[in-house]
């Protein structure tokens, strides 16, 4: 096993060793060899005057680098510690969608005190990132792009190249804007490698190319990424200038958070924000996020409440029914969370469309009536082989009471699929995301539509009311 | 507006006009041009003979791009339709994952015929690939990686990469290994061009390279390429020696993947396999998939029953008991969700662990508490001015019987959101994927512990068994 093939582990032991062993020398050389999110690990660590001195050890470039993978707590932080002068290197080095983000957790007062020192590109590009909503391809763009220009010959290109590129982390595409910035298309950088010095962009040219619009929402950008599989997508504004572009990171990051933001509604708690972490959270916080749902459902509860109230002549005969009621609603539950999580999921990976509808429900309808049949049968044999005797009224058979209740349930459990499929096809049919049906909401509908079944069929075929 | 900024919808319109008016050769011609999954989209409507006239038009090496994008069903249709000379041809032409999966879908016999057919290098690569678990680093890594040695200079390194590197599709690393295939390190195609073409691959070696096993799980694989944002992660054998490349498209595909099963598994529904259709999936199937949580709850629903003829009495008397019993169990499996969700979900992002499960309980437990007194609030309101006094014994008043019911949702509340966060914990702490606690089980479980803590608070204050 060869000492340079080590796992990110022993990339910290690396660093933990050199700390200890105080060579400082060697530890700072690491800093420059490690992948970035080890070092981080390391640092964030340390306390923040260490912190300080470390990056005052390595060069500016790596001092960018080091400094966008912070946390952004960290980062504000060391921005109140550090001299505005100091700032400004580190802004000039650090990456642009990650300075942006920083440059608008500062206050207003920190913002006018900082921008003197800055130099008068970065300035510019700190302000325009910072002017496009989150929730946007212009929200989570970066700047760190190369260019060339369509008449250039492959030489000319690669000369640009290597005279712009060396500040910018990855270059993979190659953008090829006009001279005001309109974008023509795009080459790879493999294509210049293999191309004959003396050919023109415009023979490699890309000229179809896949790109996001700077209002598009993010998510949007983060599929379009997927399905073509780019390393990074071009952001146009409305005048197709080039702006910006968003890497296959930033689609990793927008495909989790939506994912977080799904998984969270469906279990009825309100969307967490951006990097929000469970031990950081605060106490009051989960309880602002979960208190909503749970006690405007608990509210709902008094339809139930009601319902039963209703129908205390038939609860007062058959007790039985009583024992059953908790399997009726929670079975329901169940049938419905299935149901809409399918069609949740489904929606969101583009599988079906709220168009489908009918085709959906009735195929719903098929699913649920054979585990109705299913639900069923169980209970049935529940009912008549646990058989209670004690509890039925005089003329009523306990397989008659059991074809009653497994009839009621039979019918629970084909209309909490349609209802549990149907609701979150209507919210996207309104325009809404059908994750809001939260599972908890489709639980407590169905055990009002339960428990009007349940009652309804048991005193139609018990005759009592 | 300029013609050439077309979003994908504008791309179809294209190829539709250039079919519709028969520009046969201007619509191959736009093949070659436009992203691939446009032209897929366009293809995949067409019948089986038009889409080979097709591919037949464009040359070899679009006709293994486009292939490479077909479902996997069109392409072992195709396999079974087209000669084996000309599968072989696509197949030298193919990403080598997408063909090692194709090849796996074949029969015995198919693939027996195919193998003298492909070229030595193309049958090695399909056997190798074949070779692992899908669930594995090995089982989703491509082997269209671009190598050099350390010893060559980078002029030299660039004529390697010139050679070798027409047929890959994207050179973003250049792997550097010795004789025996053992890696190194890695360059970037940038550092090469921005190089002296004079100075040493080894200079530019960086040599603390993260990188996955060969057999490691793949949802751990995809967990590095998002923390260390990389385009690709070299695959190493147990020699270390590099065997595959694992791309950033491939890693979105294992994260979605796996958030469907977590989803799906929160709903209780059994996981679907790779790129399972809602449409395309029988009713059976779907049948299958929700049928066995469906019935196991329901049968353990019989426990609620149990329970609920033991306190028969308790309910004969206050039959205003029944009444909150449905409020009480969809109370209960809410909280329980909503903390099996936030926990879940934080579990499966790195934001805590197992290890913190003393701290996350207590944390759990102070959220609940507050959560609880909102809910007993609500519900002794709504039982002291509904107030269904007919309900009542003599000697009992509506805010005591409500006080009762209170103490007792509020209890239910704490335990079900201890229970909740408690057991995707003990499932991680086993080994398990905590997600397997479905929320229906949480549910149900919280029903049964929801029954024992309403009718043991209801018999000990109202003094009745």
């Amino acid at each position: 096993m060869e000492e340079n093939q080590n796992p990110d582990e022993d990339n910290q032991e690396i660093l933990q060793n050199l700390d200890e062993t105080g060579q400082t020398e060697e530890l700072v050389e690491m800093f420059e060899e490690l992948p970035t999110p080890d070092v981080v690990e390391f640092l964030e660590d340390k306390s923040i005057d260490e912190i300080i001195s470390y990056l005052n050890d390595v060069d500016a470039e790596d001092q960018g680098r080091i400094f966008s993978d912070f946390s952004i707590d960290l980062q504000v932080e060391l921005c109140r510690t550090l001299d505005r002068r100091k700032i400004a290197t580190i802004f000039r080095h650090m990456y642009s969608d990650i300075r942006a983000d920083l440059y608008q957790e500062l206050t207003k007062d920190e913002q006018i005190g900082l921008l003197p020192y800055l130099d008068k590109k970065v300035r510019e590009d700190v302000i325009i990132l910072s002017a496009y909503p989150p929730e946007t391809a212009g929200g989570i763009m970066n700047t760190d792009f190369a260019t060339v220009f369509e008449g250039m010959s492959v030489a000319q290109a690669m000369a640009k190249i290597r005279h712009d590129a060396p500040s910018k982390d990855m270059v993979i595409y190659i953008y090829v804007i006009d001279d005001v910035m309109v974008m023509k298309g795009f080459v790879t950088l493999k294509d210049l490698v293999l191309a004959d010095p003396n050919a023109k962009v415009s023979d490699l040219l890309n000229e179809f190319f896949v790109h996001a619009e700077v209002n598009e929402d993010r998510e949007s950008v983060a599929q379009k990424i997927e399905k073509y599989d780019l390393a990074a997508i071009p952001v146009l504004n409305s005048l197709n200038q080039l702006v910006g572009i968003v890497g296959h990171d930033d689609a990793i990051q927008v495909m989790q958070a939506e994912q977080t933001e799904d998984l969270e509604r469906l279990a009825g708690v309100m969307p967490s924000e951006e990097g929000e972490d469970y031990m950081q959270t605060s106490t009051l916080r989960h309880f602002r996020k979960r208190v909503v749902w749970l006690v405007g459902l608990a509210a709902m509860g008094i339809i139930s409440g009601i319902i039963i109230n209703e129908y205390q002549g038939v609860l007062e005969h058959f007790i039985i029914l009583a024992m059953y009621m908790p399997m009726m609603a929670s079975t329901g539950g169940n049938t419905g969370t299935q149901a809409a999580t399918v069609i949740i999921r489904a929606l969101s990976l583009g599988h079906i469309t709220d168009d489908e509808w009918i085709k959906i429900v009735f195929k719903e309808i098929r699913i649920s009536a054979m585990l109705s049949i299913c639900v069923a049968l169980l209970t049935y044999f529940k009912i008549v082989f646990l058989s209670f005797h004690g509890l039925l009224p005089e003329g009523f058979t306990m397989s008659f009471v059991g074809l009653t209740i497994s009839l009621a349930i039979a019918i629970q459990v084909v209309t909490s699929a349609v209802i549990g499929a149907g609701l979150p096809l209507i919210v996207r049919r309104l325009g809404g995301d059908p994750a809001v049906v939260a599972s908890p909401a489709i639980s407590t509908i169905v055990d009002i539509t339960g428990l009007l079944i349940y009652f309804s069929v048991a005193s139609a075929l018990l005759g009592v009311a």
